[in-house]
């Protein structure tokens, strides 16, 4: 990641989730919109709204293809946070399909839990990113409780707790939704430049990159703000180069 | 659920998650595997172990119509824990390939979380299964941990937070660990028969039906232990008699 942002100029992660009633033309639109606006991401990030209807090996693989030859790495974002058998098998079938990384829930744990996808990832030279705090409303529910960590005992903020399993557990990244950035400032105050922050939640959710990018943020995920744009490329390129003025700092 | 149990006599649900490095034969096997057990079971969960390599739309649609030649219910256990808006776009597709249910992670909140599932799950006549208590090791990191209940700011184990919030929800069922009975006994006595209780890890987990059942486990999921079994009906029949025995209590 932090090669190709260099290498690109840009910070943006594309959050390609197009959405539409039926599959056809999802594979057409999906690739189209990468055609626009490579030029101004580091990096393509994919959901279920892509790969249920599209097939992992079937549409998904073209859509992976076509940004690894814009030598864009891909990340799934499919939050694994199952048992370790079926985690592993989650994202060695992601990583067999191509994706250079994978999102996960630490609540899910360690033991026979994420342990197992952190194996895999090493195997196979991939990287994995954590949840910290999400971006919508009801993240306070559970990221934001306060819970007793159990290592120390005292009462901490689970985002808080999250992130020092992100540390230890030696993750590739760690996602902290824009529309908390006093939550960013928190989390980046505890990992610095250790572990990088990606932030979601840019644009059609309220995040800002200034005050996020102030906060400590590294890489923007921007998704339907590009997407849903009357002119995708004008727009990303308008918001790389807004993010490009904090590049610098790190 | 109710329904099919009664009418099938078997309050077991199979796991159906077959695995293989490659995707050759997984359709077959897994079609297979339903039509030798499929009288000693009263519904069918797949994973991502078979929806990732045959696809949702593709070989899993034919799985999921097999399994409803038989009148047989079939969940997703796709653990859904995103923001709403891609929750409800996992949720709709799933249903829309044939699913009855999806099951989803309480910890992601419900404002712009998963209200819009089981809004999805309501207006699609469809159900929505909540974790509770996993049945894994590192369970106890993210579902055992202690927790500032934020109703009454008391600390309360994570599970019965959940618990609550499944019985407020309106869920269709809880997800309780076969592994530990002393966990189902404890949501048991909170949820009574007002929301089932569905264990998982019977048999290569270690989970065990009898002490299960005692403690309040409505649905038995079983999966290794029926698929990797020499001979998977006779195995099947008899973890069913098993379980049987425990039927005529609720």
């Amino acid at each position: 990641m932090k090669e190709t942002s260099e290498k690109t100029g840009s910070n943006i992660v594309l959050a390609l989730d197009l959405t539409q009633k039926k599959s056809s033309n999802l594979l057409s639109k999906s690739i189209g919109m990468l055609e626009t606006v490579y030029p101004y991401i580091c990096a393509v990030k994919i959901n279920r709204q892509l790969t249920l209807p599209l097939g992992v090996f079937e549409g998904i693989r073209k859509v992976v293809n076509f940004a690894h030859d814009y030598e864009l790495p891909v990340i799934m974002d499919c939050k694994i946070n199952d048992v370790g058998y079926t985690n592993r098998a989650i994202a060695e079938w992601y990583f067999k399909a191509g994706f250079d990384a994978v999102t996960a829930n630490p609540f899910v744990g360690w033991c026979s839990g994420l342990d197992q996808v952190f194996e895999a990832a090493n195997k196979m030279r991939k990287g994995v990113i954590l949840l910290v705090y999400m971006s919508h409303k009801g993240s306070e529910e559970g990221y934001g409780q306060i819970v007793q960590d159990q290592e120390t005992s005292k009462l901490s903020p689970q985002y808080t707790v999250f992130a020092k399993k992100a540390l230890s557990w030696g993750a590739d990244g760690v996602v902290v939704g824009a529309t908390y950035p006093e939550k960013i400032k928190e989390v980046f105050k505890f990992l610095k430049n250790r572990v990088p922050i990606y932030s979601p939640g840019i644009g059609v959710q309220g995040g800002k990159i200034e005050s996020t990018a102030a906060a400590g943020t590294r890489f923007f995920i921007v998704g339907r703000a590009i997407t849903l744009s009357e002119e995708p490329d004008k727009t990303a390129k308008a918001i790389r180069d807004i993010s490009k003025r904090f590049m610098t700092e790190y």
